[in-house]
């Protein structure tokens, strides 16, 4: 049995509650909003509001470079936050595509590099209280660059290569702003020696 | 001058957007959608839907155990994923409530836990892409137990003390669910020894 369904076993009806109906309130292209009706433990009705969307891709991607290892990173205007934001590349999976597929083709069309490897750091909700899509961010090794990137006409997204030790001492003060690329380097430690941060 | 103050001096507009109009299309008690019409770098009109919301604290309370460091952490159902999700403590912020002061009551009224020292790890946007508030990040230490959580009468929250080694390795599976206890997690190395992790 592995971690995930391990985890799911663990049960506790102190703490449970059952949903028992939801409609739809609001949609747009990128996401929908739900009323969710909900039993507490105490088997109070209750009714709470959630966003879905498709499931995101975030990934780390990692250079070797002649000064030690990087990061290659994308700065784009973020509409929600309305600044400049420093980020790991990422997006939404397109229709039909799984996770890491997603990441792949985020990695190449925002940063025009290749990934040699991709493999999994972790699976997340971006926020379990009001959003039922999940995160799933990746580590992305032997990169070989492309020929360009490839954006939709609405992107402008500029490729920056940046020590470790930098993006790490910069998160949570512009221009490293997004809280998810902060997820991403707390799992990217679990599978880093320390001695590279 | 300070990094944020900085930070927003470093102007590029070959990727900055500026917006021209915005009307709300939908609204809760907890957030509101906003369609945002917003000029890009080469002058094209488009149209961004944003959430937005009052701002949340997340506080990383670190305990001194016979066993080492710990955090206290809460274990609640979540009704956007729908699962147990184990949890640094974190609220929005009530009305009029700066975010220490937002951390503390969230601290204290969750965990039953009051803090000697709060101070801040950084400020995010829990996604720039569409959600326009932000989320405070604070480390609480010299803790103080209380005598009972002051909670909700629709919360059901349980207190844990978990080792800080054990949280870092859970990250990314269930139950360590929530995306931004992993940015909690990034900012909090920022201000510890590597030794301690």
């Amino acid at each position: 049995m592995d971690t995930k369904q391990a985890a799911h076993l663990i049960r506790n009806p102190r703490l449970e509650w059952n949903e028992e109906a939801r409609r739809e309130v609001f949609a747009c292209p990128i996401f929908s909003i739900q009323e969710r009706t909900c039993r507490s433990p105490d088997k109070e009705l209750r009714t709470f509001t959630v966003l879905d969307a498709s499931d995101w891709a975030i990934v780390v991607p990692v250079l070797t470079t002649p000064q030690g290892k990087a990061f290659v990173m994308v700065r784009q205007w973020r509409h929600g936050a309305q600044e400049l934001s420093l980020e790991f590349p990422g997006g939404v999976f397109e229709k039909g595509e799984d996770a890491r597929a997603a990441a792949a083709r985020e990695l190449r069309e925002e940063t025009a590099y290749e990934a040699g490897s991709i493999r999994s750091l972790g699976v997340c909700s971006p926020n379990p209280a009001i959003m039922a899509n999940r995160v799933h961010f990746f580590l992305a090794e032997d990169l070989k660059p492309l020929e360009a990137q490839d954006l939709d006409e609405d992107e402008y997204v500029e490729v920056e290569v940046l020590p470790i030790q930098a993006v790490f001492q910069g998160m949570g003060q512009p221009p490293y702003i997004h809280a998810l690329m902060g997820s991403a380097l707390a799992l990217f430690c679990k599978v880093s020696s320390l001695s590279e941060l």
